[in-house]
Formats: structure tokens, sequence, C-alpha cells
């Protein structure tokens, strides 16, 4: 047991999910950042809030941006927040008098925020193309085995005879409902966040929607008004990605109760035990089932976080950063499992 | 302290909602299953499941059905469900050989979970009433004091000046979205819940549709397949209610803020104390903050109850009905604290 | 579905504790605070805070009081909390000018914390008891069947031969260590709240140590100083009241699985099914694990309320009420259940 | 953000702990295994199940370990535990034919949960250490500043006069009640786990118990019944890591609103801003909010896992790996933060 079984030296061959975790690396947050920070320049370059001059030194000089990551930790210790002295070294980075420019009427927030979001994008795109391929699997399985009948159990009792499909489609129907869930939320959750200092963009009168709608538009997210103390979109998301690890943890329930019936599944692998070699153990549909617990006891703490008080509370803004993370990574474990699960089924029913 | 504070003899007062909580009493419960299975009744008839004689027969005697809730209760206490003995009651209160056509081809789980659905439709629209109006009260305050210069207070400290309507604005703004997602929610949550006794509704063959597509209408609710064991519309709509319930924790916490920093807000009303008889406290704030916390606990019991095990779980079905129907009132008597304290500002802003 | 099962005209049968649920009653809370009363009233007449004169009115009068539920609503509903209006309708049933004697130098918080306290006693010795019983009944069981053969199961599979005993145990030790850490909680539970207006009992001068011991004694609770912002002590009971559910729901897990394998053990009763007149549904070994999830779900909030902002919480200490009394409730009926399933067992193992 | 504060290279500055952190390592985990092993072949030896030469060559060869840690990752990613991989590789650094002699008569739960009990040995003296001193300094605030008035606030509002001890006592005494839990469950905690295969010791016939007894004394534990199934200990202490941390989130939120309401307390420090250079964020006391409220989402978590179904759940089992390291580390990043919080206060009281 360590602190992160996601990004573990060991735990992660189980519990982690390469393409997602490198979303989630301190280095990937830090691009995301400096994204952030070079479509700003611009966006207010081309409202003639800072000079083209150094928009383009800005631009230039954080393309080859190496961060001080102990300066950073001891910036983080200090401040709550990793901004302002990632921003001052970002100025140092950029030749006088242009470093001034760097991060211009912005806040931490809003280069945080619109940093989450920049990876979450590529995450969900992860993350729908895994439920597709699983929805697939799924239709697979039913074509090959659902007609094979299977006594249906309620209540942990036998019922009456079903069919292999009348439970393949309890697997396969709820995946097909969070996808359109999907394509809904990511309409609201992939917009740009800033506000400035609490939230007015008192820095640019007038120009400030043109200021905002341009750096959304460079950073290929949507256009909101700032969402500091509004954090419904993440609670809602964070749902979400515990509709689809609980979705899966069913399937999971369901493939060991099988296993251990006897003579319902037939899986392919399946782990290894150091007492007992004869032992073949549905490590993954059990593993389903603690991945979809845990983001159920997570989701708690989103919401909790939505008591955000005034214009930006750092309790509970990093509330949002010890879980959502997390959760993230819990479902790209679920979707990975889940997926390498269905291609074990050798054969189902009776 | 008693069990439940919402349908409590005094805490009601203050944590009950009256227009929700009949929709959750026993009585609320058995009238809505009475009414499926007067439905269902006719729905079969319409297809030739059974005698229009035995509908009629039915339809008539159970308009006028007195539940034995001794019974029931005892009933309950033997089956972990109430369907059983409620059919025999039912069955019971209809002439013979007609008692036998009462609950055909269905199972326990079609009438709750309909039966749910059916109260949960009323809840809603006073829901989405409440929210309106809201968000007009909201309106008016901005209307009224938005201009009003107010103090901004990031991470607990005075950050830079901002106006009343910037403030307004984030608790206005999440309940429009929260609109804009029950809108959308309601299409997938008002659907009818009928496969009988493990689903494959075995006992229709081909009509086993028509008789689904009728059952519906016939109730105002929207056709779709079982999903007996597939929770993720309940456990999506828990999620709504804590947003909403959590949204105005929120509004709570930062009135209860400005309350004690004083000279920010004034309120009309404001609880009493049994020691100190000056004192107002901001009570319907401070309780939107615990109602916001509730809700948020809550839903981790309702993503925890998505692992639903093969064709009907009872330890995940029970535990929905410890759950939902608590944050059903919860996110009741929010909305109802949230307006009661929207219309006490009288003056906000300095 | 209503709102509460615990004490729902029909779900009670399943999920309800007669005897427990009496103390969570509102005229038990009122009877509670009312001894409060009277047991001050005399604590402070023998430190010669009060005459002794007003202490016999106010032991008389509210000997025989009956509170006005419907004012006692409204006062709620207006000031968050009942004592105001409690002690209000307490003064109009004494005899002036001693009716100014009543509740002199408590607040609402001494009241109903100490009155939560005086309930949680017999409901402390009346689970102790049913731990008691359910150790010997699984003792019993262990006499019967303890040498019988069974399949030990890890990780959903058959592993290597145990005992019925050995299955047995493991129901049976945590209860052994429940009651242990319980006899070491009460001692820190079963204490007096007595702070006044905000923690430092003002009114009694020097003479308050000795007028709480002297109330505290009186009440037959442990002197403690005040702990109006320190929730430890209840959070921490919820944590025992947690465990023993989940402890609980353990057992019913495996009677679940056992009943599901079929051969591995044989219960009396079990419940019936609307669809199915031959099942026979382990019901108690069911609710046992869903209210295993509620209490684990629930814990989280009561921790939540340890956040306990300055000298009193409003929305903290909401939020106990919110939650103390289900968890209580429903350990209540995990104990009751369990007792129920052990009692059923009429074979185990094979 | 990225998936784990805790370790994470930069947000570990305010989030970590580094003195807990390298007891939850990778390499860690491993050193406590491999102790385990090495004593286990020295107790079997002792008891003549092993012979003494086998015990030599293994404690010997034990001693120079090192893993190959990519292949334990395969080897958990396939097995769902480290353990099989693990006993793989240090067979094969022990000469044969002592290599069969290693893990003799163990399983995975054995090796992982005593070796999860050895580091929090250490953690908890760490932790100990930890309250002492936090003890310590709140005694040293109330010595420097007792006797300053201060108004007590009741429900977000101005009550009447308090003492600047009084509001400090509210923060100390808990902490002297959980160093007095802490003694009580350590006795029950720090415990050898050892049962094979399915919890029977079966390879040692009588000799089961002498080898349990000389294993734990071997490794500095008490001596206990396997407790495979019962995860009641680790449940109990989860309980109490939150019940620090909440009891650290009142003071931190204490001293958050002292700041916010200027004037009640001067602090040394203080975070900076990136769009406001002038402000002094009270970081530290924020993020005691955020840690109490994740470790109390978590506890849920670890209470669900106490549902631990036959002779070992893979699903409730790894939930616990989820969860447990992180609490651990939340606890000590609040212990870290509630000393250097204290240590900033200047001035306190008016």
């Amino acid at each position: 047991m360590t602190v992160s079984p996601f990004d573990h030296l060991f735990l992660s061959g189980l519990l982690g999910d390469a393409e997602t975790a490198r979303h989630f690396s301190a280095e990937a947050e830090i691009a995301a950042m400096v994204d952030f920070e070079r479509a700003l320049a611009e966006a207010e370059a081309g409202e003639g809030i800072v000079s083209t001059e150094a928009a383009s030194a800005i631009v230039s000089a954080l393309g080859s941006f190496k961060p001080d990551m102990a300066a950073l930790k001891a910036g983080v210790a200090r401040d709550g927040v990793v901004v302002p002295e990632l921003v001052r070294q970002l100025r140092a980075a950029v030749d006088k008098p242009h470093d001034k420019a760097v991060h211009f009427g912005a806040t931490s927030q809003d280069v945080i925020d619109t940093g989450l979001i920049l990876r979450l994008k590529p995450v969900i795109e992860h993350f729908d193309r895994r439920l597709a391929a699983l929805v697939d699997a799924f239709a697979a399985v039913e074509d090959r085995f659902g007609a094979r009948p299977l006594m249906g159990k309620t209540r942990m009792q036998a019922a009456i005879g079903i069919s292999v499909s009348d439970r393949v489609r309890a697997w396969r129907e709820p995946l097909v409902r969070h996808r359109e869930r999907l394509a809904q939320q990511k309409q609201d959750l992939l917009v740009v966040q800033f506000g400035g200092a609490a939230g007015t963009l008192e820095k640019f009168g007038e120009k400030a929607p043109a200021v905002r709608k341009a750096l959304a538009a460079k950073l290929g997210l949507a256009d909101a008004p700032q969402w500091h103390s509004q954090r419904d979109r993440l609670a809602d998301f964070a749902g979400w990605l515990s509709l689809v690890s609980g979705s899966l943890g069913k399937f999971g329930q369901d493939v060991a109760l099988m296993a251990q019936a006897g003579g319902e599944i037939a899986l392919k692998g399946g782990g290894g035990s150091s007492a007992m070699p004869h032992k073949q153990n549905p490590v993954a549909a059990e593993v389903l089932v603690s991945l979809a617990r845990f983001n159920a006891t997570q989701l708690s703490g989103m919401h909790q976080a939505l008591v955000h008080e005034q214009e930006r509370s750092g309790s509970a803004w990093t509330l949002e950063w010890l879980i959502l993370p997390q959760m993230a990574a819990t479902t790209a474990a679920s979707l990975r499992l889940a997926g390498e699960l269905a291609g074990q089924i050798e054969s189902i029913g009776v």
C-alpha cells in the first residue's frame, strides 16, 4: 500500500491507465498552464491590451520554458497555489520589458482551472473511445453467446431462466446512455475560465468579453462567463465519472459471481495466488467493484466542494484537487479493466 | 433529534417541505402502486392478455381500495418488499375469478420502481417551479441592489471591489444550468419500469413491447426497456438533487459570512436564541449549508447502489430506498429555504 | 419509498427497531429536555443560584408539562432550534415569579446535546445487550455445526477446505471487540453538556463547576467541561455504530452468498416474491448489507460536522441532527435482523 | 492537479509530509514484506517447520534483496496482488533447496497486511509526537494570550465576550482525547496477521499458534488470531485519522474566519496571490479544512470495505489500498500544517 496506487511503481500495473495518467502529471499540468499564458498574451495583443511585440516575446520564450520544480514546490507550500511562483519563473524567462505582460489581468484560478479543462478534453475523448469499444465488445459477446440460456438470479436466488443476451444488455445499455450524457455534458464542461482577481476582469473594461472569447478560441474551448465559485460543472462531471465506474462495477460483480458459481462463465487468464497455485482469481472483475466503490466514495467530496464561499474558496478548491484527478484515474482504470475482462470471456451461459 | 427530521413533529418546520413530503408518504406510495396495477390491467386487456371484464373489475375494485397497513408492515418484514402482501390484498378486493388477473406478469420491482417514478414526476415539476422562482428572486435582488459596491473576498481575505451583481450572479447562474440539466434528465428518468420476474416479460411473448408501451402511455410516462438492474437513471438524478442543494449551500454560506461580517447584508427576520434574546441568527443561511453537506454525503450511497448484482439486488435496491427519498426531501427544503432567504434580503452591498 | 424507512408505516417492519425508535421520537426528545431543565433547577438551587422555592415550583410544574407541538414546529422554523419556544412554554407552565428561573444560565445546545446523551444511554445499553446475545447466538451455531467442513472461498473462488467454525469466528470475533470499544467509548460519551451562551457559564462565576457537576450527577451522567464545538465524541460514536453495522453486513453478505451457492446453509423462513411463489429470498441477509452500506455512507457526514466553526456552528450541528439518529436506527435494525438471521440457521456446512 | 497531491512534484510542498510519505513508498512496502518473510523463516525454524539452515539462508539472502520492479508491476496486473511475483523473486534469490522454504504456509494477505501494520507502527508514533507537540503549542498560545478578550460567535453571529483561552481550549482538548484514543487503539491495531491460504494455518497443525506468536514477537507486534476478513481494526483506525484531521479542520476554519474578520488574529507569513501582491492568504488554515473534508469523505469507503465477503474479498481489500494510505497522508499533512499555523500566531484576541 502506498499513497497513490494510480501512479505507483507496481500497483499501477493493476490500477493505473497510462494514457490518462500522463494528462495528470506535474509536467502536463505545467504545460497546460503555459499554453494558457501564451494564448492569453496573443488574445490580449489581438485586443490591444498588450503590444504585439510583448505577445511575440512571450509566445516565443514560453515555447521552450523549463520549470524549476523545486522552486515551484516551495512556492506551493508558501502560497497554497503554484501560480505566483510559476508566473515569476515565466516572467524571468521573458525579456524585459515584456515580462510584465505575462499573466496580465489573470489570476491563479484562471490558469489552473483552464489548465485542468484543457487536459480533461483529451481525457474525455479517450474515455468516449473506450466506452464505444466496450459497447462493441459487449455486442460481440452477445452476438456469439446471446442465445444461450442462463439462470436469472434475483435477490441472490435462482429465479427463472433468461438468456445471456438479457444479462449482457444490462452491462451494455447504461454505457450507451453514458455516452449520450457525456456528449451533453462536454458542451458545458469544456469552457474557458477567465475572470481575473475576483471574477470581474477589471483590467480590461469593455474589452473583457472579447479577450475572453479570443482566449477560449485559441485554446479550442467554448467561451463562458467566469465560474470561479460555481463548481457545478466539475461536480456534475465527477458524477459522470462515477456513473461509468459504477456501471462497470456491476459488470465486475456479475462476472465475479458467475465465476464463483462455476460453469456460467469461462475466462482466459485470471490471477494467481501465492498460497494456492491452482487458483484462477477473477482479478479484473473484483477490482471493477473496488473502483466503483472508490469513485462512489469520492463523489461525495466533490459535492462538498460545491459549498465554495465568496469569490474563491481556497479550501473547497483544494478539496477538488485532492479528488477529481483520482476519480478520472479510477474511471480510466475501470474502462481499461472492463475492456480486458470483456476480452477474456471465452464462454458464457450454459 | 429524531430519526427523520424531514417529517418530524417539530423539526419539519425547519427541514420539511409539505408539498414534497406528501409524495413520499406511505399513502402516496400505495396509491401510485395501485395506479400501476390498474393501468397494467387495462394495458393487458388492450392486448388481449387478460379479459376486458377482468380489467374492468380490477379498475373498479381498486378505485376504492383501502390497504391494511398492519398486514403490509408484517409483509415487508417477511418478504423484504411490500408487493407480495399488497397484491394479496388487491386480489382479495377483486371479485373472483378476476382476482388472478391482478399483477399478471409483473414483479415487485415493476410496481415499486414505476410507483417511484410516478411520484417523482410531480416532485420534479415542483422543483423546477421553485428553481424558476428563485432565479427570478435573484434577478430581482440584482435589479434592486446590483450596482452597489461590495468587497470581493478570495481565500477568506478582502481582494478587490466588486459589485453586488457579481456575487448574486454566482448564486443565480448555476440554477439556470440546473434547470437545463433537469429538462434533459427527465426525458430519460420519467420512464416506465416493466420487466416481469427476471426482466424478460416472459409471460407476454411477442406482445411484451406493446403491453409495456400501453402501460407507459396510460401512466403518462415514456416507454423504455426494463432497467431492473440498471440504476444509472436514479443515481444521475440523485446527483442533480445534490447539485441543486450544493449550489444553494454556497448561497447560504455566503449570506452567513456576510451576516457575520456585518454591514454587508440586512435580513428581515432571523432566528432567536434561548440565551441571548438580542441575537438574530441567519438560520436559513446556515441550514442551507447543512442540507448541501447532507446531500453530498448521501450521494455516495446512491452510487454505491449502482453495483447491483445479477437481475435484481435486494441489498442495492433497499439502499436506494434508504437514501433517495431523503435526498429529494433535502433538495425540497433547500429550495424552500433559499426562496425564503432571498425574500428576506432587505439590503445588500454597502 | 418514503422519507424515512425507519419509522415508516410499513417499511419499518423490515427496517425499524421499536425499542430504539422510541428514544428518537419527538416526545422522547421533549421529555429528555424537560428532565434537563428540572435537574438544572435543582442543581442551581443546591448552589444557591436560584431559590429552593423556584426549583420546587419548576420541578413540580414540569412534571406534568404537555408541549404545544404546533407552536414548537413554528418555533423551530423561526429559530432553527426548538429551545427558545420550548423554554417559553415551560416558563408559561411555571407560576410567577419562578418562571424566570427556568433555563437560567443555559443555552439551547446544553439542552439539546445533553438531551441527546440522556437518550443515547439506554440505546447503548440496548445495543450492548443485543451484541451480547448475538455473540452467544454465534457461539451456539458454532457449538452445533462448527466441526462441519465448508469450502473456504478467497477472491470469489474456492480455495481450500475450512470448518464452519472458521467462518463463524469471523462473524463473532469483531462483535466481541465492538463490545470492548463500547465499554471504553461510553466513559467519554455519556457526559453532560453545559456551557451557557458561549461556553463560559458566565452567569455562575466560581460556582460554575459545582453547578455542572451537580447537574451531571442528577442526570446520571459523568461531568465534563463543555464541548459545544468539540464534536469528536459524537463522531467517534458514529464510527462505532458503523463498525457494528459493517461487521454485520459481512455476516449478511456471507449468508446471502451461501444461500446462492446452495447446499451450504439452510434457513428457516425467508421472503416471498410477488412473481415467483416458490422462491425463498434471504431477505435479512441482504438487508444487513444495505444497512452496512448506508451507515458507511452516513459516517462521512458526521465527520464533516467536526468542522464546527467558532463557539457554535448552526450548520454543523444541524447536520448531526440529520444523520446521527438515522445511524443509531440503522445499527438497531442491523442488530435485530442479525439476531433473527442467526436464529434462522437450521443447518450450515456440508 | 495531478493524480496524487500527496507525493506530487510540487503540490506535495503543501499537501505532503515527508516523514509519513516514506513509509508509504513502494520501496518501504517491499522492505516490510521482506522483513515479514525473514521473520517467518526464523519463526518456522524455531518450531522445526523449516530447517535452521533454510532459515539462515533465507535471512541472509533476503538481507540484500533487490526487487525487479517492472516484473512486480506485471505481476500485480496479472494476479491482483504483488505477492506471488515477489515470492518468485525472493525464492530466486535464495540458494536451492532452501528457496522452497520461503513464504512456507503463508498467503498474500499475511504478507501485505502485516507489512502494512509494520509501517503503521512508526507512522503512529510520528503522529503521536506531532499531537503532543501541538497540544504544547496550543498551551503556549494560551499562556501568552489566553487572558485577552475575544468576541464569542455562535451561529455566525457575535454572541457574548469570551477569552482567547476559551477558544483555544476547543482546539486543544480534542487532541488530548485523540492521544488517549490512540493509546487504546494501538493495543489492538499493532498485531500480526497470519492465517495462511484461508485463515486456518493448515500447514502447521498444532504448532500454528507457536509459529504465529514467534512471528509476532520477532516483528515487534502483538499476537492475535488471523483477521483476514475482519477489517474493523483498520476501519476504526481510519476513523481515528479522520477525527484528528477533523478537529484540526475546526482549528483551521476558526483561524480563517478570524483572519477574515480582521483584528482578531495576526499571522506571520501567509500565502501570496498572482493577481494581488498585497494579499496575505491564510493558506494553512484553509487547507486544514480541505484535509478535514477529504478524510471525512474517505472514511466512508473504509467502512464500505467492512463488507468483506467470505475468507478474503479481493474487492474490499483493494478498496482499502486505495484509501487508507491517503488518509494517513492527509492526517500527516494536517498535523504538519497545524503545527506550522500554531507557530505563525503572532497575536490573538483584542
